[in-house]
């Protein structure tokens, strides 16, 4: 496949992968749903009327909306005719866009002049913790090397519900939290700011499709209902967690923002890029089964830069084929008892570190609970995140001659705001 | 204050109370936002040109939506505008609406002919755990009398998020989940449908107004996001929770349907039911403190009807005064790290129990675990619900003269789906 737009074989946004995503610019402030090609975006507002085939010729609509919910609402086969018909709008066998000046000009515009937004309405945001390497490490920290993984673990994929109001577009800055902290075990918690601010490097996907209450998805029907891919920060004050989170799960060490990439990347497009399910013991039972692959080599980054420094250093190389369960599953351990689903749902890996040092995926692992700082390029130590640390995370399949990525999201932790 | 429209003194909707719900009719199908007064609904989509004071005059068009979200993001100053003039239409003194036939007769539905629906799109559930007597009768049974309590318990008013998405209006029937549960301690955890399904009585509060991401509302600060309240009922799956919940809190035995009664109960309606606060020690942290008393007597029951009985059985009197957290400690808490609220944002308050045992707010804790069995009133027992059972729930203020009610959150347990 080729396009006629120009791009080189690293670029994230090939013919190959087309994300979704919803934009603005200084012209045009209103949202507009666009595809990234190269280092441009497509404005599917503007092509609205190009989705000619059976299954969108009636919901041309949906392309003209503010958020892709409408879109994700649409079925599999939907989504599979709008990709088809992208790549060839796209494609430089085909002159109907490419040799339309006029059309031309008004459905394209540069990456560099858009401001990127959440690309749904987020009503629900679900969290798991489905990276094996990831529980462990934490379950070695906080109890011991026996019984690092709680006995449920390998049962389910263990999640929580999440706050869909604190999610935020990648580029948008963190406030360091005020909280309660356990500052001496067995002393009364004092109050003040969060001490062990840390990333969390995630993927989540977008649900698409929708289900009514005490309907159950079993994994193997879960593929309906993955629309895409993006990347996820889960920003976590840890100290303020430790204290807080007995018995109910985390809460407001969570719920001070979660970042995610504007980029979402289908399923259709990674495609190519299906690995190995990570090998179950036990085995699953039978509604969190599927018989297919459903696992991705996905390389994973992430960078810190300090404050004023224009110096990176990558301080973790993961992947996201080391989660132990996959998204099939996940979905469908949402839904056993009922749960219904919506268009726009969002749902979170759970940190995904692998087995070396170097992959693990928050500072916490990283520098194991602060006891091994990290030394930056600029020579600085963390053990957490400082005020004014940008932390960008990147994903990337690298394929046959070309990438399918999912750009960059992209945080900067800003001191606390004033009470 | 007195109205044209008739109604003994034991109705939950008089002119003292005046609560918000959306509503249907087989003739309007539309929803249209409704006030209950007697046993008729205003239907405010017809009279919005009346709310012509300085607050309303240029935001009549929040009364002719279809949800309460955009009335509920306008200011305190609004809704109190709103109250006075709705009071000043419905009272007997006033000929506008009473004597003007054609407007009347199309603005009256009765509430026997109307469909209730959610009052608000709720963006995301919280769900606390507020209530003393139930945190210390579940810290009594699962571990033991003398660490009942969680440290933090006393610190801050624990809570979680919940699914904003399988709320359902009371009505709305549950089906009994399919889950994973632990049937032997220590053996392999089993698939099947849950033994230990049960209510629990909760009330909840819809947040108005809205916050930015990073804004901390102190308690003192807390009275302008609280719109008004609710009954629910968060049915719970036990014995899926028990195995589910660690580390990351209830999940699924969760997500499987809240219900909530479709009229919201504003604060200034429950303004003469003020009582004082539950004592606290320790002292809360700064952010937490007021000094007005936000604490509610509000009469709670819950009822028990097996399948084709006509016979309820009373098997909870609780009171809402029992909570150790007031709505507006919760409502700090909630937002100390910085997570921002959107108007329709729905907190529950935790099961609420009081202090014997005929005033505990689950069927965990009034069969203790189901060692104490209920007998209701057609001689059947209950340690914990019944597929057919119907639970029904009331909140009543009892005024001098007048009640202030919440009508009831109802709603039957139906078999399991099949998966």
């Amino acid at each position: 496949m080729k396009s006629y737009i120009p791009y080189s074989k690293y670029c994230d946004f090939p013919i190959e992968n087309l994300p979704y995503g919803v934009f603005s610019t200084n012209k045009t402030p209103i949202h507009h749903i666009g595809v990234a090609i190269g280092d441009q975006i497509l404005d599917l507002h503007e092509i609205a009327h190009l989705f000619a085939g059976p299954e969108l010729i009636n919901h041309q609509h949906v392309f003209k909306d503010s958020t892709l919910n409408s879109f994700m609402g649409l079925s599999q086969k939907a989504w599979k005719e709008a990709r088809e018909t992208l790549q060839s709008l796209l494609s430089v066998e085909n002159p109907l866009l490419q040799n339309n000046g006029d059309l031309r000009s008004r459905a394209f515009v540069p990456q560099s002049e858009a401001t990127m937004h959440l690309p749904a309405k987020i009503g629900d945001y679900t969290d798991f913790y489905s990276s094996i390497h990831h529980a462990t490490n934490v379950g070695v920290m906080f109890r011991s090397k026996e019984n690092a993984l709680m006995p449920n673990w390998k049962y389910l994929p263990v999640g929580y519900h999440g706050r869909a109001s604190s999610v935020v577009v990648s580029g948008t800055s963190i406030h360091r939290p005020h909280g309660q902290t356990l500052a001496i075990e067995g002393a009364p918690p004092v109050f003040g700011t969060c001490k062990l601010m840390d990333f969390e490097l995630e993927m989540a996907f977008f649900v698409g499709g929708s289900t009514n209450l005490g309907d159950v998805v079993t994994a193997d029907n879960a593929n309906k209902h993955i629309f895409g891919f993006v990347l996820m920060n889960d920003w976590s004050a840890r100290d303020i967690q430790k204290w807080e989170y007995i018995p109910l799960g985390p809460f407001t060490a969570k719920n001070l923002g979660t970042s995610i990439s504007p980029w979402v990347v289908t399923t259709f497009a990674l495609e190519p890029f299906k690995v190995d399910n990570y090998p179950q013991d036990p085995e699953p039972f039978p509604y969190l089964k599927h018989s297919d692959n459903f696992n991705f080599d996905i390389d994973l980054t992430v960078d810190i830069s300090p404050k004023g420094s224009s110096v990176a250093t990558n301080v973790c190389r993961s992947n996201y084929k080391f989660l132990y369960w996959t998204a099939k599953q996940q979905l469908a351990h949402h839904t056993v008892t009922g749960c219904n689903l919506n268009p726009g749902d969002l749902m979170g890996s759970g940190t995904i570190s692998g087995d070396t040092s170097d992959s693990f995926g928050s500072m916490l692992e990283l520098s194991w609970k602060g006891t091994k700082p990290l030394t930056l390029r600029d020579g600085t130590q963390r053990k957490f995140l400082q005020d004014g640390d940008t932390v960008t995370m990147t994903a990337t399949c690298a394929g046959d001659g070309f990438n399918v990525g999912f750009g960059s999201c992209v945080g900067t932790l800003l001191p606390p705001k004033e009470m």
